[in-house]
């Protein structure tokens, strides 16, 4: 039994004042986690039982999905990492650092490369197989911009697993086994999730899906159809389309349009200068050409210009999937002005990427003498555009992509928009936000190659172990489960990860108050229900009550005014219920209500 | 019931090359654990569960004690650790890393200062202490030598705790908790230990002890009298003694002394070219001045010298301790010939620390123009001595320290021999050594007074708080009870922390043997019984029981040979034992010896 008195907890009224989203400022002002530092959580007494009872849940799932459990280092050599490139890879998001005798070691982000040596140590034969292990480890990303409590954060708890097989088929298998294992965990507790098909980022690999909880406040934005169709927005792709036939469009065309420095104002004036006939002009006859910077694991600052529909906005994001390991922003103006040839605001295709006069490649075939252009796919072959003219207040109508210009490639850059088609044509889009609660990779042989990861198969002969990876996200579920349980007062557990099953009030000042409070709390104890005992003399009925309602036990019995009449008041702090039983019947009812 | 044919588990039968101890050869050996790097290990299954259960045994122990688990992060900011001069005074043992802002962060090596700004935080009133908190977490120490396995790693799992309390008796009672709770923990492990004075090194604090297992490979040498004295040798102190009369001691007299630089051929010389009237000179009538450097947090290497008897050798680690935070090497040539005053050899007292012509003395009193000269308290005050002549080839005779030198102070320095007085006169001492299993500190107010945790007590007056810190070496343990508990032949685990209970060998080809193996463990499983089960088809019998015997599970079952007269042999691993029993009564007996 935890008694308030003496409990490490302390409520607070206010929110914390770097708190965006409601996990973030219940959690804190509950007492269930304090900040240490950006992105980097310290969890009270209560915070650390809600994250045990999600890791106990996982863990028997794990266990029961036949993985082992073990435990690696956080605190890792860099030459593993640097075997299969992810030393570079992961950039400024590795915490990387030295030893006194000026070794490299690195915080890891994920356990892949420990995972596949342990393997290599270990096993020799296809009779080894298959494996699945796991851990719970503390990870460390240095995230760029940790936000909202615990779900962006630097230092976090996650459970990861990692399959070993001989062949694509047993990794199959075995990526369905951990699916349906993740399925089981997030439905006992009760976190409703949407499984959809995502990138595989830094960790490479064939193919991946996320385990979306679908909440607003979540960084993840997916798309859904009605047909079945499911993707982490960063994963669509746009449907492939037939060329067009430009043979009846005029030819290119510069025109001086002055102050058209946006799209609004420039379908305007194309509207009033050179009406068409058809239609009116309209946004998405624009084309807008963005650059952005990619910041390459090596540091390297790379311009790039973007070409895309101008009724489209950039998606950062999407542009950053599609180009990892590198990081993606806006150019900023001194960047841009580092480049004559792009006119701010009025950047055409027909003199940049291998359009440009400087173009030349090298032996190798890589483009250099100017940025490199690439094209939203919605950019169809043989389409004709009003776009930049190259020269301040100037755009050019009519260009035609494979005409009058030409790109570097393709590339997913635009956001994806309520009512896009499905690329597997089940109909159109809707748009959602999640959290990530889980991750799985069909890894293939990356790491088994990079790391020389063999086993003897059936006929003797050594073939490189197929592997999949797969994540889940502990001390994030803890703030999606307080994302969707919670009210305007306080948090409300769902009893399988509450810190505690039955919070006891005593109101009121008299002793025997007390004596009831506390024998009904022993007698729960003793039989295993878990209680948290507001004892503290002189603190007012109100004060525990918002406590109680705050903190969010599922259930709560109130000692107080009703005791004259022998009986206490139980409550249902989810279904905002509650009822008056006889004092000797009150543990009996709680546990009826707990079965 | 975890099945050999599965488990994630390898025996090895050579020894690893770069192990010393037992604990570290068959812990590897048995596939508990494996190098990850100097210093730091990864836990396979098994030594995972062995883990697991010592932590659960300290967690039951803490929790009956009052304590309540939280949990801070490993990477922290500087800024805590720089207000209470650990940041520096750490000195390379602490791993110090940047984010990508440049700022400046550690992993902790314990947490004191985390703990304090938690309750400072968290409370505000005498009404909320005493208070007592604690964690299990992921300790980082950059040792300058790994060493042994688990007993010295760089990274490590600890239990560290800590009280605070309003004044000085509230602490002594929070100590004397924290120390029952540990003579609890380490009973129920079967771990066996010695509670000895102790120094604090970094921790800094008035009263220290720790928790020893008397073990022969333990890196800590401590001594015990039969009257009951016990400290870590570091922290013996010489029993202080009455200056001696000097007013028959001849003046001092510098004579040739070839061939005369170890010690005993100086007292041969001595002995035949001065000869005493009432003994012959012996080793303890020299004092050697012994030439050390301290590497202090700032980096800075002081050159120190330090008198002592010529009988006894210095003790690095005793120097070390009490000269807490610097670290203590022995000087180099290198060192010694940046002094022409220190002729190696022959350094004499009379010419250096305070005798020093160049001595000084700053504004503040601290010496500067010569090296600090530190004695041994072994030299008494009004002693003589044979020593150094500070010049090739000579010693002088009759140097009376009070009368011929003077010196900057003293320090413990000399070996503990067995045999010597105990400090507090409870007689000779006894030299043993031990593994590290606990420290427990008072810290006092330190820490409350670097970072400001004052409270209101009950005259409402705000006071310092004053705090205790106690730690556990959780993976250490590990290696501990390896060490006390096996044979030439594998490990032999205590019931409360083996990885399993029963091991249950099928020995023989028969379906039925493996049928029966089956049978039975799984009726032990569902009772609750762990157990591993040899359940491999192509594996000799031989090989099973090696590795049985290497895995060290207390308890066995045989199902083989004996099964066509319808019985199975019990093993007891640790007593060494074993009976036959009917199929049919296997499982019951094995229950009653479990239990």
């Amino acid at each position: 039994m935890l008694r308030m008195s003496k409990l490490f907890v302390r409520t607070l009224r206010e929110n914390p004042a770097d708190a965006e989203v409601d996990s973030h400022k219940l959690l804190v002002r509950a007492g269930y986690i304090r900040r240490a530092a950006p992105g980097v959580y310290s969890w009270l007494p209560l915070g650390l039982r809600v994250l045990r009872k999600v890791e106990q849940i996982i863990r028997e799932e794990m266990d029961a999905a036949g993985a082992q459990e073990m435990h690696f280092p956080a605190l890792l050599p860099r030459e593993p990492y640097e075997a299969t490139g992810r030393w570079d890879d992961y950039g400024p998001n590795l915490f990387r650092l030295k030893d006194r005798r000026d070794n490299d070691y690195l915080l890891a982000p994920t356990h892949e490369e420990m995972f596949t040596l342990a393997v290599k140590d270990m096993c020799n034969s296809y009779k080894d197989l298959p494996l699945n292990l796991y851990q719970f480890q503390t990870k460390y990303r240095d995230e760029a911009r940790p936000r909202a409590g615990l779900l962006r954060t630097r230092e976090f708890v996650m459970k990861d697993a990692y399959s070993f097989d001989i062949d694509d088929a047993g990794l199959d298998a075995s990526y369905q086994i951990m699916r349906d294992a993740y399925e089981k965990t997030f439905t006992r507790m009760g976190l409703p999730y949407v499984i959809v098909q995502a990138t595989s980022g830094a960790m490479g690999g064939s193919r991946s899906e996320e385990f979306l909880s679908p909440i607003e406040v979540g960084e993840d934005t997916f798309v859904v159809s009605d047909g079945g169709f499911a993707a982490n927005t960063e994963a669509v792709t746009t449907p492939a389309q037939e060329d067009l036939d430009y043979s009846d469009i005029p030819e290119l065309d510069t025109l001086d349009t002055p102050d058209s420095k946006t799209i609004a104002a420039l379908v305007d004036f194309a509207n009033e200068v050179r009406p068409r006939e058809d239609r009116p002009w309209q946004a998405s006859d624009t084309m807008k050409n963005v650059v952005v910077v990619a910041t390459h694991p090596d540091g390297e600052r790379e311009l790039l210009v973007i070409g895309m529909p101008g009724d489209r906005e950039a998606d950062l994001k999407r542009i950053e999937a599609n180009m990892a390991p590198a990081e993606i922003e806006m150019a900023t103006p001194e960047d841009i002005e580092k480049h004559p040839e792009l006119v701010p605001g009025y950047i055409g295709p027909t003199n940049i990427g291998p359009n440009s006069p400087n173009r030349t490649t090298d032996e190798d075939g890589n483009p250099s003498g100017s940025v490199r252009y690439l094209l939203d796919p919605h950019v169809r072959r043989g389409s004709a555009w009003i776009t930049g003219g190259d020269a301040d207040q100037k755009h050019s109508f009519n260009v035609v992509y494979g005409r009058d210009f030409e790109a570097d490639g393709f590339i997913e850059a635009v956001e994806v928009r309520e009512g896009d088609e499905a690329p597997d044509g089940s109909g159109p889009l809707r748009i959602q936000r999640g959290i990530e609660i889980g991750h799985i990779f069909q890894l293939g042989r990356k790491y088994a190659e990079a790391l020389d990861l063999k086993v003897l198969d059936q006929n003797g002969k050594a073939v490189v172990v197929t592997m999949g990876s797969y994540g889940i996200g502990v001390s994030r579920i803890v703030a999606a489960l307080a994302e969707l349980n919670h009210d305007e007062i306080g948090l409300k557990w769902p009893i399988d990860v509450a810190p505690a099953h039955v919070h006891i009030l005593a109101t009121g000042k008299e002793d025997e108050v007390f004596e009831t409070a506390e024998k009904i709390g022993e007698e729960l104890s003793a039989g295993g229900v878990e209680v948290i005992y507001d004892d503290r003399q002189k603190v007012s009925a109100g004060v525990k009550f918002k406590d109680y309602e705050l903190l969010g036990l599922p259930y709560a019995i109130v000692v107080g005014r009703g005791l004259k009449n022998g009986v206490v008041e139980l409550r249902d702090r989810r279904a905002g219920t509650s009822v008056e039983v006889a004092v000797a019947d009150a543990a009996d009812e709680m546990r009826k209500l707990l079965s």
